[in-house]
């Protein structure tokens, strides 16, 4: 049997009772496709700085390092949003991205026909949405020095942050989004702020050159305050984004509310090589955390985008896929995609669902 | 009779239609209510370049800043997209705001109850909106230094971009923010992205500081990424809106974008004291340019927003905006708004009913 080492990052809120149910599905798929998943679970976000005063420990860093994947669940909470910055869930996972390359964010918003009407925008306009928003992840001004608050001549302070890129940052994160493109609808909108910065005009060209290595694929570009406005208004015209990491950032979180049920989707975020780190899109919601009321789909789905992107097993991706298509068509619906006439599951009776599926 | 220098800014495209309109409206107006405008016209955008080479002619900052407020029809066009960046029209527009210290730029987005089926979400979703975005303008990434594209030790090129904030330029536009709230709903959300930046973490120190000042306003934060899912999943959340220079162009875009009707946004600019820069939130449509087929009903808005910010003439800004409703209670359309059983209207017949309401 293939055999691979998982990272479990269960993080805060919601996180472990999702976490729980993509490792029985895992297991499942695992005994019918022959594969041996040896789980490791390490600590993350709140959950670490409770346990260590960290939000990513080095032993968590090390953990991930030495694993095929890392499945995350989702960090964060109330209780932690006063400490100062470096002590952070949030930057905990900045770290992680960092610490394993993840140079490479992909963000599907799909809209799947049995969850249309979850969306807020009319069925005519959503019907069909198909997006992959391609985010770059450790550039930009995430990461960009000099950074800080600083004190001016006249005594004030003020707050710096640098958005730089590299023609080579731009170059990885484009071949990326163009072989993305290749395997999907074939057109490729690259986005930026070319009109104003300077960072976006370099994208810009270098992307446009990139593309010439690429002549399959229709490359357009936009400004970014177009693209929050075309996302509203004619969603089906995107199939493949490309963008830096602040407008990959917002751009992504907009295409996936056009869907209505966050709950639902995954992301990956891709290196130069294993391991790539998965994730649900959603947060970590405490409000409902520990009352089994959670959607552990998007989990599920960040558990076979893994075995798609980074364990090479797209067979069993599918049939993770396919399981969660057919729980949907059962009519079985947790509370944040309930609707009228549907039955509504907690998690693990979503869980148990897919199981049987 | 009250007296007012108004500088026009036709531009370009649908430029000059659509202003010829406000001009018409503003002049029965002034009858109407004794006031008396003296209208100089100036160049800016690609008419400036293809006149004087130049996009912002030193000699149209001087008219402007001679003049009681500037209304602004729209610049642009392919035409001059392939033109060095300090020579394209959007730097004119650039240099115009830094010129007149145009540091608060007001973005309505409302739904108007005759217009509420063009919106590309549920009628239930948008009923009622009624969003203020206020946007800073002359600062952050759009002006901040070090920018440009430079060559790195390695050889390869590198673009950056500074956004910056001191803390008086924060102040200077959250007191606009809360004023501005306080004749609104007195709810005011900021926004930054203050988890992972430190310019946004000033950002919020700051506003949150002020607003000890403004106790009748309630103010709450959110990161921009929320913001942009919160406008598509339930925006009648908002009431006002302020934040930087760049979340503000993406984020007024996109809630002008759930109007589903951007041919009827106005906006206005403001700083310390007039002139005020009053324009449309669309574009300069070349594609339609000269076919009186344009909606200049946005551009007559902006001549009322800059009675009611500028001149303060509110009367005559509600005399101007019933009109406005009248017309569409009489269910004339432009094009771009246009529905079944609506009368499909040119630019210049709007003006005559406009004028006859
Ligand atoms: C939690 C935060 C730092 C993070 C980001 O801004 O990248 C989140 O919004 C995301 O999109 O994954
Ligand atoms: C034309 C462009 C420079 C401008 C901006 O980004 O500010 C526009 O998008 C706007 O919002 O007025």
């Amino acid at each position: 049997a293939q055999q691979y080492r998982i990272t479990l990052l269960s993080g805060d809120g919601i996180g472990p009772e999702i976490m729980a149910i993509a490792v029985q599905v895992l297991k499942v798929v695992g005994e019918k496709f022959d594969l041996t998943f040896e789980f490791q679970a390490a600590l993350l976000g709140g959950a670490a700085i409770d346990a260590t005063g960290e939000p990513l420990p080095a032993e968590t860093l090390a953990q991930c390092k030495n694993s095929d994947a890392v499945l995350l669940a989702a960090i964060g909470g109330y209780k932690w949003d006063t400490l100062p910055r470096h002590l952070r869930p949030e930057t905990g996972l900045l770290g992680l991205r960092a610490g394993l390359g993840l140079f490479a964010n992909l963000r599907p918003a799909t809209i799947l026909p049995q969850l249309i009407d979850a969306s807020s925008l009319k069925r005519e306009i959503v019907e069909g949405v198909d997006i992959m928003v391609v985010r770059e992840l450790t550039g930009g001004i995430y990461f960009g020095q000099p950074r800080g608050i600083f004190t001016t001549e006249t005594g004030e302070k003020r707050g710096v942050n640098t958005m730089a890129y590299t023609e080579s940052e731009i170059e990885r994160i484009g071949r990326v989004a163009f072989e993305t493109a290749q395997k999907r609808g074939k057109k490729l909108c690259s986005v930026d702020k070319s009109n104003v910065l300077e960072v976006s005009q370099l994208w810009r060209d270098r992307i446009t050159t990139l593309s010439a290595e690429y002549p399959d694929v229709e490359l357009s570009h936009m400004y970014v305050d177009a693209a929050a406005m075309q996302l509203v208004r004619q969603p089906t015209q995107f199939d493949t984004i490309v963008t830096s990491n602040l407008f990959g950032d917002i751009l992504s979180d907009a295409a996936a509310m056009l869907t209505g049920s966050i709950g639902m989707l995954p992301s990956a975020s891709l290196g130069a090589s294993n391991p790539g780190l998965y994730e649900p899109v959603h947060g970590s919601a405490p409000d409902i955390a520990g009352q089994d009321k959670a959607n552990p789909l998007a989990q599920v789905l960040s558990a076979a985008m893994m075995l798609r992107y980074g364990l090479n097993q797209p067979t069993a991706a599918d049939y993770i896929e396919q399981a969660v298509l057919t729980v949907l068509d059962q009519d079985y619906r947790t509370g944040d995609i309930m609707s009228e006439g549907k039955t509504l599951f907690g998690c693990q009776a979503i869980g148990d669902a897919l199981i049987k599926a």
